[in-house]
């Protein structure tokens, strides 16, 4: 599974001493951009080449505990479907503890719809990149 | 119903030209805010004197059109259930456009639990802003 | 002197219990909006209509005190020089406290310059837009 | 030098579609947060066991080029002055481009002071830092 590692910093809490409920998606999205990355696929150039970008139709979190200043966490990203024109993803906050040891913080289910970058209308997934994340599993 | 205003300044926004999907999260915690100081209650207050935090358990959003730099935009804020220790949230964000009309932009269930401050253990809410709380309706 | 007031909620804030720094620079951004639409103009018009936005050229702030969650803010914007491309402005982060009587938290240098939309190029202020500014005071 | 990359995600940009002004300081800050790791400091250990934080006394950017959406960006981080309870940053924010080689963004001056974290009083930079920042050059 594809994850990524985020480094809590003062930016990312909040006065209540625990990284504020919001910023947790925006965690999810750098590791949904990462996942796309490793594919092989840049957001900027598919936006220039080919039209194409990624928006957020849906987003949910469920905060389990919280995670705090200077904490190293994992981020994952899982396609659990694909459709014609969107993408769900189940993704996953961890906190790195000793011995490679992690503790479960948050559970997202995130819904990406492609969109013509121009229009904002609803379009097909490339089939290029269909193809290559179907591959990636 | 509750509503409070927000104006879509550049922070608020993304290179897509819309406001940021996790910004969204950040203007519905503005509208609860602002409706349990429009009860009677200071956050603050809360914390230093009662030892009573509130805290995000879930939060689910879906954004249905992008709300633009500089539109002026309202946000609801209504409780739908209340618990022993939680409340739960219905909030909108609608646009705000000619002729006092409006047009829904994002619809959010919002599952906020009450906090001993010190510890982040679930604790009852305090009777007197629960009744506050029903009273407001 | 034109001033806007600005609510400390917990995004603003950080786990040292403080305002984050980089968020005086938002919240003098708003003020510099809010000015701006006094004076008359809006800037998503001005972007569309007119093909210029502002930009900051540099920004500068000392932090005095802290502002804290939950706080009142009031936050001031005043031009300092007006040049042929460009605003300075001098703004000033204020805390109300009890009987209208304020404390000074935080002191800014904004340049801002004006830029061809499309282009980001250094486009000269518009006339009708610097008139009004210099009517403004 | 010390240096630390940085990724441009949609949560940095605005509707301008280039970074937002103020996310620079964030990115200045992850950079002072990993040089003070990197020196053998972890600010939650330095708060718990020696009770001292940093803050920014001061901060000023400008800015000369902007960044954009899913660049990679290096952010510079080198100490120009050691006080008794401060130390004075030059950072820069520079965007890798093909062949090693880099082009200059941002150039900020950062003023952190040492704090006593309960009081917010200043406090002497611990002498075991200290020295070993003067060893770290």
């Amino acid at each position: 599974m594809f994850t990524w590692p985020v480094r809590v910093y003062y930016e990312d809490t909040d006065s209540g001493g625990v990284v504020y409920y919001a910023n947790y998606f925006k965690f999810m999205e750098r590791a949904r951009s990462e996942w796309l990355r490793a594919v092989g696929y840049e957001q900027d150039v598919l936006a220039h080449q080919q039209g194409v970008i990624f928006a957020v139709r849906s987003a949910a979190i469920d905060f389990l505990k919280p995670a705090r200043f200077n904490e190293l966490l994992h981020i994952s990203a899982a396609v659990t479907h694909m459709g014609r024109v969107s993408l769900s993803f189940k993704q996953q906050v961890s906190r790195m503890i000793k011995g490679d040891d992690s503790e479960l913080l948050a559970v997202g289910q995130i819904l990406v719809v492609c969109l013509e970058a121009r229009t904002f209308k609803l379009k097909l997934i490339p089939s290029n990149l269909k193809k290559d994340l179907q591959s990636a599993g």
